[in-house]
């Protein structure tokens, strides 16, 4: 804020946040940087380094070509520079990847593994769940034809989801190959034009019956609500040929171009050979490595609904099923996705910059991982802190009760003094909202006899049940006691220990 | 990026970043993430909490009330919605703190204690070291009309910067209050007019000597190269009486209003003897704490120069010079500062929301740390992956090589297999540039003896010094050593044992 705005203020000026975005608060960004710090980690073992571009990128060099005098914003947040240049919010961390590497390509180490965890932002009609900031994980490698590169990135997929705390068996990276769709659409007599309309009618081989897909890839398909999705156009052949794609799965033994050998053989002729024979390599590299088909799977039925993606793509797809707050099971289906995509560094650059990459979708990762009780996320939850309660107001005591919280913070306990004016009630309801574990509380009497009280809360809410005298005066003993000063943190020590235990 | 832009390439695309934007690299973001990690554990000590607001916020709820159709952009970065409603990216994170604690106040603990850490973005011309996205820590609490707050504050920020490795004597909070300064202004005879321009002179006290301040608080000043800075246009006797308070130190000992009684006299009537109450409380309560005047010290001379302050204002100021490049002493001065706002979130509410914070410049800060080779940032580089070399780019052999690179990582030590298409020689001079400590070798003789070679980069490099033949024999041994595949973790450490040593 500048001096000059201070003063001004219009009449009936609100506080709301815009639409389409949201706070956070402590619990969610604990959890999401111990999911983070855990992602950081095993690509720091698997060679990855970490790099991060600015929010801001030149609109063009994202790959989006401004300005639609009609619609400058579609898509995307945009605004023109001083020097009347396109400026864009960055939409996903690849596009920006893509610049990075072309403006710096000389200097970085060939191949380049690199990865990066951000806001992106995308200028849509906000719903539920649907936001218009949210969080990407990507990791790439730049510069690296061999699909090594891409077996590297479906083991580090797999090595990431169970170090966050997924089971084995509870996930699985499923490996297809886009040429082996091209292929696919080839053999089936899909139009250029049809293509596209294909390939998301494929996409959603797993929330329709085949029958649906069917219609999709023919004429069309209405749905219940009764609106009408304009299907690609294909021929009852054609549509049936894609279909059985889908249904393969094919023995589990053997590499791809034998199990799948009944397709392979319609595919002669097109690029969907030479997608298995890659398939075949993928496999090999991550079954010596010791990844069998409960972690990584090849599967012709993937698409990732991408254009830029030329050759073999990835779905990080949770397996399991956990009840909603309606007891209805729930889905996390896929929580990332990534492939490779040989031409987009390479639109700047004279040379092929070939490159593969994964990105996980960070919020519904997180959820994935709460639902599960995943230990990374539940040890993020942080406890309140220990609140000096203050009695009374005056200098004298307050510096009194000053001394007690530097005490305990020279002891790595969090605590607080109370920095309001509310008397003793509110001031317990303050340390609840807090999440506190225990007040400490000195009044006069105290101050002069060099003692405090400590009060555990939960305790302290818990004897009320208490029936039996003895028993519940013994507890209430427990709950709330005094101790002398100079025992102030070993006091807080005890009540601490039984919450940890 | 979605299908439909993929396709386009304009012509002469050039990869660029943005004006007055960059790219972090890894060291960057660790040395900072490090930092940051230490801040925040130092703010939890103190019971300050996490949270965070989005990028974007309304034009209006930030303190900005577009449009100036002329230059929409002036400043913010800003945008308009669907709905027509302006938009803008952050410029600081006290504006959307203050939108957040109105929008949620009721179900808020009060007194609020908070933190944020994040990028914020200024519209403004770049220029050397001064870019347009840049990162700012706060913490801030909100509800608490006590200068204890304040108080509190300033001791937080004297252990967050000897938590970082800053020593003791390297550094001082400053402390003033505004309203001190508003009554040195009120004896002075300054006009509203003249204020800020006043403010603006004061706040150049650390750079210029007293008689250069005085031209700025009278007629104006020239500097070096002919530019003429229009000056607040008071009397002599004004600025001589602004000039004294400035120069004012005072005796270590007592209450400021009594090291200080001279200039308090002078400002009988006006607000700034309430000033000095509040300062005599504030020392008060941190020496009770044990911060002594080395760490906090009351300074009439803090200006921080925005108009919303309107009590305690401070300033942390790293007092040490280091050398420069050119042997020249550079000193960082401040790293952070804050004060309290008592009008900026009350601007949304019926009732009063008094509010105090402090905010650190988080790339001035890190620099300083770097300067002082503070163990938390030298602690967080990190060295390079194990280079396994692809020697024979067979499938049988690159398997094996794969199998290589698993077992390292499977032991916790960063490895990665050469995914290139590359020579033995430019293999080398990757693991050279990713840092790696060694390689791990396997040609066909060595896969068929079931062994690998383990060479070590920085001891190879420096064997070639050593004139003694029988010497150089032996350290080429260590430098170059062959061993079982089963002994591969054990020899690889023993090279990184040779690093850390």
């Amino acid at each position: 804020m500048t001096a000059e705005t201070a003063p001004k203020k219009p009449k009936d000026l609100e506080a709301r946040i815009a639409k389409g975005f949201v706070d956070r608060d402590a619990n969610d960004i604990a959890a999401t940087e111990a999911m983070m710090a855990k992602i950081r980690e095993v690509y720091e073992l698997y060679g990855f380094a970490a790099v991060e571009t600015p929010f801001i990128e030149y609109t063009d060099a994202l790959g989006k070509f401004l300005p639609d005098q009609d619609r400058p914003n579609a898509g995307v947040f945009s605004f023109q520079d001083d020097d009347d240049q396109w400026l864009s919010l960055r939409y996903d961390l690849t596009a920006p990847l893509a610049r990075f590497y072309a403006e710096n390509h000389e200097r970085l180490p060939k191949p380049y593994r690199s990865y990066r965890a951000g806001w992106v932002f995308r200028n849509e009609k906000p719903g539920p769940g649907r936001y218009r900031q949210f969080m990407q994980f990507d990791a790439d490698t730049v510069g690296a034809a061999s699909v090594a590169a891409d077996a590297e990135i479906c083991m580090m997929a797999a090595d990431t989801l169970e170090a966050l705390g997924i089971k084995r068996g509870d996930y699985v990276i499923k490996v297809n190959n886009r040429k082996v769709l091209d292929g696919v659409m080839e053999a089936a007599g899909v139009r250029e034009d049809q293509k596209l309309t294909v390939l998301r009618a494929i996409d959603k081989a797993d929330k329709f019956p085949p029958e649906e897909i069917k219609k999709l890839l023919m004429e069309g398909r209405k749905d219940e609500s009764g609106d009408f999705t304009k299907g690609a156009g294909l021929s009852e052949e054609g549509a049936a040929f894609v279909l059985l794609t889908l249904s393969l799965s094919g023995r589990a033994d053997g590499a791809p171009s034998t199990r799948f050998a009944g397709l392979i053989e319609r595919l002669s002729g097109t690029v969907g050979v030479g997608g298995f024979v890659e398939l075949d390599s993928i496999e090999a590299l991550v079954r010596a490595a010791g990844y069998g088909p409960d972690r990584i799977r090849i599967d012709p039925s993937v698409v990732r609904g991408l254009e830029y993606y030329t050759g073999p793509v990835f779905e990080a797809e949770l397996t399991f099923e956990v009840k909603g707050e309606d007891g209805r099971p729930i889905r996390f289906g896929s929580v990332g996705g990534g492939g490779r995509y040989d031409g987009l560094v390479s639109r700047f650059l004279p040379e092929p910059a070939p490159a593969t990459g994964f990105s996980i979708g960070v919020s519904r990762l997180l959820a994935a991982l709460k639902a599960v009780n995943s230990p990374i996320v539940a040890a993020a939850a942080k406890p309140g802190p220990v609140v000096v309660v203050a009695m009374d107001k005056d200098a004298a005591a307050m510096a009194g009760y000053q001394q007690l919280v530097s005490t305990l913070r020279k002891a790595g306990i969090a605590a607080e003094m109370y920095l309001g004016s509310a008397g003793m009630k509110p001031q317990m309801k303050y340390a609840d909202r807090r999440g506190s574990c225990c007040v400490v509380i000195q009044g006069s009497n105290e101050r002069n006899a060099g003692v405090v009280q400590i009060k555990d809360l939960v305790m302290g809410a818990t004897i009320t049940g208490i029936k039996d005298r003895a028993e519940y005066l013994a507890a209430q003993a427990e709950a709330q006691f005094t101790v002398p000063v100079a025992d102030l943190v070993a006091g807080v020590r005890r009540v601490l220990a039984r919450r940890s235990g």
